[in-house]
Parts: C-alpha cells; structure tokens; sequence
C-alpha cells in the first residue's frame, strides 16, 4: 500500500461538477437504471422507488442518502496481517492485470492456462509494489469451467498471503470464495468484522445492471464484503463520445449499483469504480492510454472525493500488441494520472497488454518499475535546512565535482531511485550485455523472480481444510 | 506554440520556497559565482560586487534588481510569422533534440553526418507539433569542424522556416548566426525589434560560467537575443544529491547568468534554464526520466513563475539505447511532468536518445505523438448541458450501444484523439499488417514524411546573400 501525500490534481470547476450533479440526477430519475434481478427490484421498490418492469426510476436524494450509508474508508485484511490494506484517504492499493484470455512470454502469444495463473499470482506474491494478485489475472483455458473458479482461488490463498478478489460470474461461485475465504481467515465473522475480499461488479453499459453480475453482489454484500461498481464505458460504444457525457453516465450508474449495495446491507463498503477510455473510430477497436482517458480518469477523482467515496481507477492501460514503446507510454499515460488522481484501488497495474486480451509476464516487470519509480515521484521532498548540503558547495567549489564529496559519500547507496530495469549503461558495455531490449531484460528479471520464489507459509491445517472443500465442490460440480 | 489552460501542479510549499532562497542567497554571496571572461567579472565589478580573481560574490539583492529587468514574455520572430512564438505566460514551444553526436535509425548506430542534420530539420520543419528544429539537432562530424556551423545554420535557415537556435561554440560563430540570421529576416534592426534567436549558454556547473559560453552570451545579448541561461545539474556529479540542493544551486547559477545578461543589455530576454537530472551511483552514467527529474521540473517551473521568469525544462529525455519501452516511458516521465509545470521552451522534445548521445529517427516520432497526445490531454474540457447529451441516452436506452446514434454520428471524425503511430488493431489484423512494433512503424513513417517533403520557399534574393555569407566565411576560416 502506498500512501500519496502529494497535492491531487484537479481540473474540474464547482459549476462542472455542479452540470455533471444535474446531468446524473436527471438521467436515473428520468431513464432509469435497469437491474436485471428481481431481488434488486423488490428492494428498490419497497424503498419507495417508482419501478417499471426491471427499470428503477431513482429519487436522487434517495440515492444520495443511500450513498451516505457507505463508509468513507475501510480495511481490508490479508492472510499475512503484514499485508493489509485500507481502501480511501490517500492510501493506493494496487492490483495486477484481471480478465485476459491470452498470454504473452517474449514473442509467444498463446492461450493462457492454469500454470500461468499461477506463475502470475507468484509474481504478484513477489512485488511488494502490489498489494494483491487481483482475480482473474489470466483466465486459466485449461482448467474445467465449472471449478475453475475453485482452481483460482486455491491459487491466489496458497501462493499469495495478499488479500485477493472474488469471483463474480455467478452467485454460486461468489459463495464459494466467500466459503473459501472464511477458512482461510477464522469463520464468516472474522471476515464480516474486517473483510478480505474486493470484487468487481461491472455494470453492463448504459444504465443496466446484469443478472449473474447482481447475484454475486447480492452474496458479496450480504457478506459485507467490498465490491468495485464499475461502469464499463468506453466512450463511442457504451457511452456517448463526450467526456462529460461519459462521466454524467459513469455517475449515474455507479451511484445507482452504490445505492443497491446498501439496501442489500446497510453500511457495506463498497468503492466507486470506473473503466473509462474511447473506441479508436477509424478501427473500432479500443483505445486505452488515450488523452481523453487520462482526463476521465482525473475527473473521476475528484467526482469521488465529492461524494465522499473511494474511488477506482488506471493500470498499465494500453492497445499495445507487445512491449513495446507504445505499451509503455500508454501504461504511463494512464499510471501518471493514476498518482495525480489518488486513486485508491488500482486495478489491472501490472501485466496488461493488447486492450487487455492478453497478460503478458514482460509488461508486467515494466509496469513494476513502473509503479517503484511512481511511489518515489509522489513522496513529498524535504526541504529543509540541512537538505541544501551548503556544506558540500563550500567543499567542492567551483567547476568541481560532487562524486567524492563527504555529502555524497554519506548518501550514495540510497539517495537516487534505483532501478531495477532500466539501464543506464553506456553503448559499449550494452552491446557486451548483449544488446538487450527492455522486453528481453524483463523476460530476465520475471524468469529469475520465479526461480527464486518460495510460497507464503500456511497452516496445514487450513490448507487440508481448503483442499477438501475444492474436492467437494468439485465433485458437486461435476467436473 | 501550444497554450496550456490546464491547473500547474505546484508541489512546493511557501515555506519551501523561502528556504531554497535563503540557500541561493547564500551560495551567490558567501561562495559567489567564478566568471571566466574578464568582461563579466568587470561589468559586475562595476555594479558594485565584490569580485575575487574570476569569482563574483554577489549581493542577492542585486541580482534580483537585475533579474526584474528581464522581461516576463517576449515575441521571438520566425521567417514565415505564421511560426511566430511568444515565450512565457501560459504558452509552450517545442524544440527538438540538441547536441547528439550519433544517429539511430532502425538498428543502426552511426556517426551523425551533415545530411541527418539537414534530415532531422526536415522533419522538424515538417511537424507543426515542433516550433523549432532547435540549434545542433545533431553533430555533424562529416563537415569541416571550423565553418560547421555555418552548414547548420544554413539548413536551419533554408529548410525550415520556424525561428532557430543559435551557434554557441564560440563568440566568432554566435557573431555568424546573427549575421547569418541578419540576412533572412531584414538586418539588425529588424532582429534587435523582434528578436530571431534563443540560444543555450550552459552553466559548467558547479557555480562556474566558462569563457566560450560567455563569449557567444555577450553576443546574444548586446544583439537583444535571448539566451537560456542552464545550469546543467547532474545530482551527484555537477551538484550535491539531494534535490533541495540541486534546485538552490540552480537558482544561484541561472540568475547569476540572467544578472549578466541585464548587465550587458538591460531588458535583454531571457530564460530560466534548467537541465536536472541524476546519475546513477552504481554506473556512474547519468540518468534520465527519473522520479528526481521529475520533482526537480516540477519545483523548477514553481520557482521560475516565483521570479517572474519564462522558464526552460524537460524534454522526451530517456537513457535507452534503442527505441523500446525504456526509452517511451522515461521520455514520458519527463513529458508529462512537462505539460504539468507548464514549461515555456521545451528543448529535446523529439528524437533524444540514449542520454543525449544519439539523435534517433524513430525515437523523434514517437515523441511527436507524445506531443499530439498531451495537447490533447492539456486541453481544457468544456462542460455544459448540451456537452452531456442526454438525447443519445433517450436514444440508446437500457443496455445498447452508441455506435450508430445521432449524437455520435455528428462528431466522430475529430471525437477523440486520432493516433498517427499508435495501433489498435487486433492482432489478427496487425499480423497480418507485418507484426510491426512501434518503432518499426515509426521507421516507416519518417521515411514517408522526408519522401513528402518540400522546403518552405525562400526569396532567391535573400538565398544568394546567405550562399555568399557562408562561402566567404568558408574561405575565412580556412575550410
């Protein structure tokens, strides 16, 4: 977890954020927001909203006061204690890559299978830069359909002792990582008391809430477990092609899938998420890294902190078919806002390639060096007296050099960021490296990390616990 | 010229700023500033500062009465006044890479010879995202080293048609460039009116300016050109390594040098220079892209709108040797931070490679589409009622996409930022496109532009006149 105590960067007006407050107040109220499940329905409607089939026309001051029941900030416990977190303020909690079907090792791009997921969630385990392996962070093709979910979990509660994030493509599947999650962390109670999970709940946009998205929020937050309402736009397709637009609808139904959650259970944490970027109109295809996400993004801060939310946003973003430059400036493009907006929960920051179809084991060591440089670059300097080294200048002179001065001896080892893998070396000692590429230094590094790794330590115990739950649910599942 | 709306991000406290003056103060009267050029030391000598063989220890209240005869903002004329700039304020000019020996493209590293020269100028005059091809936008070690820059100048005057950096090698070849740029834009006068030129007189840090350096300065000045007056600070070599440090020896040395230019012209234009960087302690090279660089642009930017001055930072600068990920994501690191201090003269903003020594072909199109992207990103948002398009959601509904909507129909042409190099296509698609990275695409793209190219026209008049200029200087000078 990182904590940023620099200035936030905001570029939104009261009277914008007063036409946004207006934009999404008449959107619910007079569209509606359409919630897939008729539970979801029913509690809106015994709330006194007006109800049309499976659209909630919503009262926004009804929303606004269901919002208020949420908790401005919250913890969220690991295994290993070491590793908990605490979502709002000015903590950033970070996560890998989620969702991708497909890998990439150097120049293979290929199916991604269960031994992936799990070298992933090693790698994930190894950088302290993340604070959880996230999910999905490859989708295991491999493993059976059914328990793959199963799989995944025992994964991530195995090789990690970071919190992780719960499964959400059905009800049952949520049920049993909440099941699998009390064994690992003491009973139901223990992780009402401080929860461990976090899930994404996607809205499908515009204004609708799915039916297998919502049977996993119901189990989530009946448990009092966090879950990511996140709007999915990406402007031109899901949302019209204007920022404010986009945002006005971002507001909409985030707040309304917010309201939702705190009917289920009054006071169940939850964080205001965001997906925001465009469709590239010449291709169709999406756009990531682009200006108009980086803008989105740090509106969408500062539209969190307004409501007194937690907010999610950014990763290593990009369209990028490999690691290549435009892998990097786009991550970059989207990981720099990410800090300037505070963001409090980042998803998909390490690993994300190709508009995330792909987890790729490269990308993943650039956005780690990417997320160290970051932390470094948002710590506050101090300044002070003593950090203006009069000393040395009375030492060195004029036209002299710092190298043997006793300010820089004293400091040398820690005083710079230090890379791990950027190169500085000359052209000469480069080509006696062997001329490597950054993607080829990453394959390196990423190859060395899983040949060193040792998993966390577990209890026996739980460990025979949570494999005869896999083995039963498995047999349940028929796979 | 780009004007950036958007908020600075301003991380230095008033109290932070008041120790860095206390600092600077106390370095430039306590340890001075040691002038390598007599005239200097007797023009402060006759202002009144107390002088020591070649050392100048100033009465901080002095330079400051100096410093407030610069001007805060100041026209710099180009041959075609389309290309015109105006330095300060809110605005940003853009000059490309400054000073590399070798070139890359592709996989080749060589020498830089005359003809990138006149290539690299080319496609700096063919980028509107350039306002300058900059001065040495490489060496051009095939020409006669004595009247090399007349070569330069000579393509910077032909080629392109956008203001130009002047020769500062020497106070001979700064009286060149003036007489040279005399010629193309309508005698002395015409230039002294209006100034043509902005030239970088580099600080040979610590607390030293060096006799060449100062020679070409006294030219620029008495002429009414501005200079940049750069203390050039790698942390740990040319500086202490903390960056309070660094930025209270930048101050010392950048007005120390904007004293004298007042001094030699009162009024004389000038920039607040600053190149900060760090080395990095384990290979001794220096570092680019850095989280330091990054906070000592943004400090330097606060301070230089402290003392009422244009300033110059930042830069695509990375250490990379070829154009990858490395080489995009420090580039960034340092462009992005750029936009957000609002920098007034960007220098090296297209084409830095490999810490400065290589001038890259690739690596100059890749960060023109950096440059594309973040004035976008820098561009304000205009949020009002009709930007929220509430007729496409009564359109769209619960559920649907805005591909085909009216709102989207109407505005997807210019929507969104429109990539020149980079690709969304899916990879289907982009194998069957030829695999191409980011940097093989970008070879194809420069090579387009220079086969497109046609150089701006010039009176035939004024050609003749330069030809005969240089070539009785050739012969001067022994070439």
């Amino acid at each position: 977890m990182f904590v940023n105590k620099m200035p936030r960067y905001e570029i939104l007006s009261a009277d914008a954020i007063a036409v946004l407050e207006r934009g999404w107040r008449r959107i619910v109220s007079e569209i509606g927001i359409q919630f897939a499940k008729p539970e979801a329905v029913e509690l809106f409607a015994k709330a006194g909203q007006q109800v049309d089939g499976d659209v909630v026309k919503l009262d926004p001051e009804f929303v606004l006061e269901q919002v208020a029941k949420a908790p401005r900030e919250f913890d969220v416990q690991a295994r290993n204690p070491a590793n908990n977190v605490h979502i709002g303020g000015d903590n950033m909690v970070f996560g890998a890559v989620y969702g991708c079907p497909f890998v990439r090792e150097g120049d293979v791009r290929r199916d991604a299978t269960m031994q992936d997921f799990r070298q992933l969630s090693m790698l994930s385990q190894a950088y302290p830069e993340l604070d959880t392996a996230g999910g999905v962070i490859c989708e295991p093709n491999d493993a059976p359909l059914d328990s793959r979910h199963l799989d995944m979990i025992y994964a991530l509660a195995t090789l990690t002792d970071k919190f992780y994030m719960g499964n959400v493509v059905s009800g049952p599947n949520a049920a049993d990582t909440i099941k699998m999650t009390e064994i690992l962390l003491g009973g139901r109670e223990a992780i009402e008391r401080t929860p461990a999970l976090i899930s994404l709940i996607n809205c499908n946009s515009p204004l609708r809430w799915d039916d297998r998205m919502l049977d996993a929020q119901f189990e989530y937050c009946a448990a009092a477990q966090p879950v990511v309402l996140t709007p999915f736009l990406l402007m031109g397709a899901m949302s019209p092609v204007t920022i404010p637009a986009a945002l006005t609808q971002q507001l909409a139904e985030a707040l309304s899938g917010i309201a939702l959650a705190q009917l289920i259970r009054p006071g169940c944490p939850v964080i205001f998420g965001s997906f925001l970027s465009n469709i590239d109109m010449q291709s169709g295809s999406p756009s990531f890294g682009t200006p108009e996400s980086a803008l989105g993004l740090l509106c969408t801060g500062q539209l969190a902190r307004h409501y007194g939310l937690p907010f999610r946003t950014g990763g290593g973003l990009n369209s990028s078919q490999t690691a290549d430059a435009q892998s990097a400036y786009e991550a970059l493009m989207t990981l720099l806002p990410t800090f300037l907006a505070g963001t409090n929960f980042v998803m998909h920051s390490a690993g994300w390639l190709e508009g995330g179809l792909v987890s790729c084991y490269e990308k993943f060591i650039i956005d780690v060096e990417l997320l160290r440089e970051l932390r470094v670059e948002f710590t506050p300097l101090e300044i002070d007296e003593a950090s203006l080294a009069f000393g040395a200048h009375e030492e060195v002179g004029h036209g002299g050099h710092f190298l043997g001065a006793a300010h820089t001896m004293e400091r040398f080892r820690d005083c710079f960021y230090r890379p791990m893998l950027s190169s500085t070396a000359n052209f000469e000692r480069w080509l006696k490296l062997g001329a490597k590429d950054t993607a080829a230094r990453a394959g390196e590094i990423w190859r060395k990390k899983l040949e060193d790794f040792t998993p966390p330590p577990l209890d026996d115990a739980i460990r025979a616990e949570l494999d005869d739950y896999v083995a039963r649910r498995r047999r349940e599942l028929g796979d």
